[in-house]
């Protein structure tokens, strides 16, 4: 048994709190897996008249001082956001104290200058807590995963959304229905943005891609559309054709090679009902990574929450503690001076299946005008599928397509919603096909 | 970049042409992610004439010598069974190798041995491929799950078995066929008694539940059922009552703390249709694991074959170039000196559901006495299934039960198998309820 390592915790909130449970309660077990024990130092708050209730923490303001502390080891940041947050997990860095923290927002809008930061300090940035919650996803790309070239990654990482979109499907709620019973469940905040806009999922994906392809991705390398405008009757239409709608990050490489270029985009998807991620339900996180030796492997667990995120820093802790950490930290190529930039895909190049809801009026002919308009962009039908209906005026059209080319599906549509035979805007949602190997029976 | 780390590969396989095509083919990427590059120093087999095609491998017969070779790092054991597998592994590790291997055989008839050996030798052994395949489930257990006191695992881990039951499922197949369709695509041994007897799947899982519960597990603890017994009918049956029938390994803990007792067993189980497992089709493998902070995680990939058993062997190479494994080695409970012995519930105390089928003959009051019995042993009905039949003499009557205790259902069987109006054997199968957490919209 060694020492207890100092630990100064930045931020007391819901996942802090967690992690001194974990502590508290399985300290002892943590102890005779690891030989470590820890000792919290501080809890760094910004106003410790709003923490007299918990008079037996170390609370303290001084942020500063807390770090600085000697005897601290390894600061853990649990405040979320860039501001504040950045300061002070560069401050850690420059006083070469390793980092833990599950911030993603921080991540995606500076690794690159902290992570620098790290190696010119000698210290280390663990994150798992940063994608996924609790599962280990972030040291299986680095480590169980080491020996695969990745060539597509799929994942449901944004629990926020896909509480809403269960509820949806479940319970054929409307969007707001489902938002307002997230909020209430505490699945999702006051201001959802960053969730439903697909926004953090997409800063998700910037690192997962990373470490998949061994590049440097931008947030704004990656394509985002939200939940926001989805549609019951969109959630509908997909069931009868067999599908679930999820809101899936994506990250695939074309051709076979190392040298590939990337598309990376986070969109509500048609997920077809026998692909294992239509069953991912709730608050739960799923990834799906294709390696070259591996084949399709999946993670699943939950993606958010107190105690899941907790898991993953206690993980961190555990392994900065363990020097673990620090060696795969030191070999990590996302954020590395060096690593090159992600050579992206032209997004008009994308080849998807597509999913097309049109409102058409009640003319004679519309149909035949808008198949051939999709005809003569190259675009073959997959299915089609029209309600007889009470409005004699407005009729939902639906049509699925196969393979086509992204911008060939753009220009279709404005061509479409211009022929004053259907109420634009026409809805196009991406179909993605069953993982190459789920469910094949060999 | 560092020096080379010479190899030593016990063995010329299917998994070693994985491992060597990993090297030869990744290795520039995995040189860029780890800075380690790996020497292919020697290849040891038994017979030269029989690997005359192979002139550009560094074969040899000397096994003593390729492993005393000064510049051999690791030696790498893809020989199978225990005998001169075993005493090789004692060499390597005698002479301060590390020693990474797949064979899960070796491990659960000497593994304390050969830790305590190669603790004495300051070296270490990995062993990712013994389970699971590529899916990376011993350093997830070992790392990422580490703050988890870990109350249930559930994983089918046996891919020959899942290949033949999910041909039996799919295809409506008898055993025979699916067993013989399963050797012709290379899933099965012409002796295929390991897997389909369940004892594979209880190797694997004396390696895991070890891992999860911080105890010495003997394969003699775990219960073992195969599926060499099953029938057709038996999987019609669940069908219609909304199962899939899965070999699963099994390891639960009772009670809430650290010292409850353990329920170790392999045996066909039925499973909802519901439950992701029931969707692990042909040779995937998948774990599920509830712990105490991440809840309900599940790790899903392909469980056997040679490319994904080499992603988890070159994982591993990795791991000990980087210093990873003997860390992780040094601290792992499983095998070691001073952990206890598991604790194992009397199995007569289970707790489970049942699936009966009774072989009725046709004569009034059947069902009555059966019922009366299952009642006089405290067993409850869940569901009772009798279809008509043109067959008057002998009719297959179906009862699934609530939860009942084993020892309770075994006595009661033997009453019903001597009651003469049933033709023993009765079928007896264990249903496992949904995992808690899965699909509840949460």
């Amino acid at each position: 048994m060694s020492d207890p390592i100092g630990i100064c915790v930045l931020g007391h909130g819901v996942v802090g709190g967690g992690v001194r449970r974990i502590l508290r309660e399985q300290g002892g077990m943590i102890l005779e897996r690891t030989g470590l024990t820890f000792d919290l130092r501080h809890v760094v708050v910004r106003d410790l008249s709003k923490h007299a209730q918990h008079a037996d923490l170390p609370l303290t303001t001084d942020a500063e001082k807390a770090i600085a502390d000697p005897a601290v080891k390894v600061v853990v940041e649990l405040m979320g956001g860039t501001g504040r947050a950045g300061e002070l997990v560069e401050k850690a860095l420059r006083a070469g104290k390793a980092v833990v923290t599950a911030n993603k927002s921080l991540l995606a809008a500076r690794g690159r200058e902290l992570f620098a930061l790290a190696r010119r300090n000698k210290t280390c940035i663990a994150f798992e807590a940063s994608c996924g919650g609790g599962i280990p996803i972030i040291q299986s790309m680095m480590q169980g995963l080491v020996a695969n070239r990745i060539d597509d990654l799929v994942g449901i990482v944004n629990g926020t959304c896909n509480f809403i979109l269960t509820k949806m499907t479940k319970n054929g709620w409307g969007y707001d229905q489902a938002l307002a019973e997230a909020q209430r469940a505490g699945f999702a905040e006051a201001d959802p943005t960053m969730d439903v806009s697909g926004r953090d999922a997409a800063q998700k994906l910037s690192l997962l891609s990373g470490l998949a392809f061994d590049v440097s991705v931008r947030e704004s390398d990656i394509h985002v559309e939200g939940i926001d405008t989805l549609q019951e009757i969109d959630i509908r239409f997909a069931r009868e054709l067999g599908y679930v709608i999820k809101l899936l990050a994506i990250a695939s490489r074309s051709g076979q090679n190392q040298q590939g270029n990337l598309s990376l985009r986070v969109h509500p998807t048609l997920v077809h009902k026998n692909d294992v991620l239509a069953e991912v339900s709730g608050s739960f996180n799923a990834i799906s990574v294709y390696g070259s030796a591996l084949g399709h492997a999946l993670f699943y667990g939950r993606g958010a929450g107190q105690m899941p995120t907790a898991s993953a820093v206690v993980a961190d802790l555990v392994s900065v503690g363990m020097g673990i950490a620090q060696r795969l930290f030191d070999q990590v190529r996302i954020f590395a001076e060096g690593v090159p930039a992600a050579r992206m895909l032209d997004f008009e190049q994308l080849q998807s299946r597509y999913y097309l809801r049109l409102t058409a009026r009640d003319e004679p002919g519309v149909i035949a005008r808008v198949t051939r308009i999709l005809g003569e962009h190259g675009i073959s039908l997959s299915a089609i599928l029209q309600h007889e209906t009470n409005d004699t005026n407005l009729v939902p059209v639906v049509i699925t397509t196969h393979l086509a080319r992204e911008g060939a599906v753009r220009s279709a549509l404005e061509e479409i919603d211009r022929l004053g035979v259907v109420q634009p805007p026409t809805m196009r949602l991406r179909i993605i096909d069953p993982p190459k190997e789920f469910g094949t029976g060999n």
